[in-house]
């Protein structure tokens, strides 16, 4: 965790506070959360990314309902099977190239309505920015967004990475959200600089009328909810998660940088937000694997993933570029 | 239903019997199915194919393990998303051409062993004959089924559509299934001439131990259960169930030899079950459907399925043959 | 089944009939059900009693509300978890001591509203007549139904035996549901004369927008739906339902009378409907029990349950009593 | 959260390291686990303690299958109908005096075994020590283990609380689980000084065969498991977790010796562990609340929960034993 959290969780343990959630702690992280994504906001904590997706798109949909997502996304590929288990929903897929939809994909899965043999779409779930590290841009969401209330659908954001995506576009976390036509948001804490934690943030507060029981229901509840909502209030503080998705952003570039033209390397995809994608040779890999920690992304292409952080220094980069031109060479 | 199938109900319906499957036409069936599938085989009556299915994969696994069928599989398309929102299991499908799946395609699901982010496959399910009207072979069948146990899955098969797979193979229904690996089955009634009922039938019987649990909670325990069994023992009496079957398949193969050769539409798919498949212009495709009742298939290809059934007669064939020739000419 | 529905089930066997509920006979048997009900009824045939209840209560309430209902309910009693398995929903349950709840006994369990620890009581579910045989006068429904509607409850009504208790009240089914301010009822087919089938009627049709996808995800979609609507259409035919409802009362009654009196035997209930309740020593029971199927409905207090029916007749009645007499004496 | 869980917070952040539990301060907090339940125990993290019982019952049981707890006990009560909704059971709950269970209470829920009309129960909950202040002891235990084992079950203990119950008793954690026939446990954490996190303990180690993916699934992976696994390892070194029960114990007895023989206030249970109840004037209670927060346990009796942690001072103790004092007199 970043320094600032830690010194936060610090601060937080002094005294006694209520249980569950009525503390000032979470009194004031609700605010900053307010302040982020407008006074409508409503913001409920959770332990971690996959509980946000999967709280989130319970609150918004009933068993017989589907949710329209990119078949890369992490809420189809890698939970699991969480949605489905705890929603009861099906997850209605589309292949896409950089787990990015559009309404074109989109429109493929809106299909069978009025049909009862068919589970009836009811969200669309993107992710800001994507597991293949494309960013969507304000208008592609806003387009997204006027499509699924036009078919009568919610859209979820996964924003596990909405912090790089911010940092990328040079935009509020508010036009990427509430001013774009999002509902209900799955905010990423963890990856950006928390311990542990992300959050349901409900940009429609009607949204979240019943959603306390959900949360309790789906093992949500933090008794002493206040190391939560204290790390969420530094997060907040002074932009930190602006900065710590700034310097990521910026480390994935630098690397990006030095790696580029190297012979046997091509770098597979475009570097919009904290995440490298190369592809390079298999005898390469492994050498680098020896000291590094990362696998194959895709077998087929030997494609690999790198992906920067708040924590990641310029230092880190370069030795870690020194041993990628070194295992290529 | 067919003629006898009510005969059987009218003879059910004398007398006092004991409820909730302890009464004689219950245990008759179960012989019945024991004479077909084996002494090892269990027959439990369910009302429909659904719950067949559903209840056939809620026996092999549990919400964090994977069903892998086809794309095209009615568990995955037409079951308004029953299979997951009951038995919490993900759905792995793989696209195939005619709903057919084969080693090298469930291969390709049989990923992240061990892996705890994904949900770890457990069942094969395979459909006989398929909604795209193929017949597997019994080795095909013996293939799939030794890749699934030396995995450690299970191989089921919806047999929604068996007799008619029996009938165009010409092989018994052991053969088809206990003997060619198959661990449970769902086998159909419904559409071989039953009112109503298909069966959960165990060819490992030491899967059943629970099973009468899973069904009561799954509310497909009848009551007055004889009304389910009689039918299926007057299914079996004198072959019954075979000779519906190859019935619907020649009067399959009837309809595409009298629509074979006609300028505009095309036979699309092998008739190897109770399944016509043809592409006609969409014209045609109207004013035929201002007398009969079908739809498209495949809007893209303006293919349409025609399904023959034990009620088929020779002469609604070639009314429906003749009707076609005048809208395509 | 009654030999009128056996000729219902012949008669719908002519012809071709649209499938999945989209022929002529489930439009007759629903303006049947709105005659009974009202204009404004909307029902949906499913193949038991168990899911008539269990997809009522899925039509009304989500995972994180409460269901209150009698201890001694069959939704908590006898339908192996389903409600909970199925719903997700906890089960409130109040002791009683007939089965029948009043205003009183549900306010124990509408507690906890609005702490996020505790299920929120949504619906209220009696039975009419209850499994103990006692009878809800109109003027009892009334009030439940006010107190549920004033606390944001809906109040559902398993009906398994409503016949009986119309036909002990001299009420019309309407007067006993809609007018009474029941909001779903679970309609007892199977028990009243029908080879099996039961419905789940919505009083207030806005309830029921979404039923369809309910019904089908939840196993209860039958293809050949005429072989379930023709049973309901000729239960209605020529208030077919009172009479079979208003002859097993009176069979109840005539066995009342029969052994009332008799030394050591105390019927242990007043006869409402069609159940008797009577308390002998074991002894008897055992010696009933060689030439009659019944069980002990209290071990402790040797109280044992009888059921007659549309299909009991006087001479089994007399018959029966007879046999209690000797057994007794 | 205790000091020495904050430094263990603070030490673990420094450096990298692998995600999702592949880390050393997960291993080593594996080692200590073991250490106190014995080499043959695996315990996983979760966030917690509600996710600690739901996830225990839903590695032992299926959805057919019941839960045998006290009816005061916390997951029938305050989980938000969590148990059921997640793992589809139904909790068979029997009403205790003082939230322990018994070989002749945990009886009467041992019914219907091989009726498919009822659930099969399956796992028996105890709580140590209970919501009530109750303390098992080593005999009442394993009296219940083998009941439970003879008949097919599990003992599933939440051990929210064990602490106290360890330190009240004198025992070691093994002798009061793996010892005395504990299958699997909740152990508490987050009640005993940690930030979060509680701990699912398996003591037989078959059980735990695929609890990776029911953990995953349920939500309950952290991705930077050190910061869980690091707060497990300080409560254990130095045996922090019993000082810090033997505190709380000793707090609680504090508080009711100088409570004790006061006018107008009964000490309504005996202080086991680290509760105290006591039955006082409504007046008393409102005085009080003014200034420490507590809420009535009993409306009927007017009976008050008071708790004490590790973090209660003696003089915590004696402010409030004064303000006690002057509010009854």
């Amino acid at each position: 965790m970043h320094p600032q959290i830690l010194e936060a969780l610090a601060r937080a343990n002094e005294g006694y506070a209520k249980a569950y959630g009525e503390d000032d702690w979470t009194l004031k992280a609700g605010g900053k959360f307010k302040k982020q994504f407008g006074d409508q906001a409503e913001a409920f904590p959770v332990f971690n990314g996959t509980a946000a997706n999967v709280l989130s798109l319970q609150a918004l949909a009933r068993p017989y309902q589907g949710i329209i997502c990119a078949k890369e996304a992490h809420i189809d590929l890698d939970e699991c099977g969480a949605p489905e288990a705890i929603t009861g929903c099906k997850l209605l897929t589309v292949p896409t190239l950089d787990g990015k939809l559009t309404v074109d994909l989109i429109s493929q899965r809106v299909r069978g309505i009025g049909d009862q043999h068919r589970v009836q779409p009811k969200v669309v779930s993107i992710t800001q920015s994507t597991e293949q590290g494309a960013v969507y841009s304000l208008d592609e969401i806003r387009e997204i967004s006027m499509f699924a209330h036009e078919h009568g659908m919610f859209l979820h954001m996964d924003g596990a990475r909405i912090s790089n995506a911010a940092a990328a576009l040079g935009v509020s976390l508010r036009a990427m959200t509430t001013d774009a036509g999002v509902d209900v948001l799955s905010f990423g804490g963890t990856k950006n600089g928390l311990a542990l934690g992300d959050a349901v943030v409900f940009l429609r507060p009607e949204l979240a009328r019943d959603f306390q029981y959900i949360r309790k229901q789906n093992l949500q509840l933090a008794s002493k909810m206040r190391f939560l909502s204290a790390q969420f209030e530094a997060l907040f503080e002074g932009d930190l998660w602006f900065k710590n998705a700034q310097h990521a952003n910026a480390m994935a570039r630098l690397l990006a940088e030095h790696v580029s033209g190297l012979k046997d390397l091509v770098l597979s995809r475009p570097v919009q937000a904290n995440a490298v994608f190369a592809c390079l040779p298999r005898a390469a890999i492994s050498k680098l694997q020896e000291r590094f920690y990362f696998y194959i992304w895709n077998e087929d292409t030997l494609e690999v993933r790198w992906m920067t952080s708040f924590q990641t220094t310029e230092q880190d980069v370069l030795e870690f570029a020194e041993a990628i031109r070194q295992s290529v060479s």
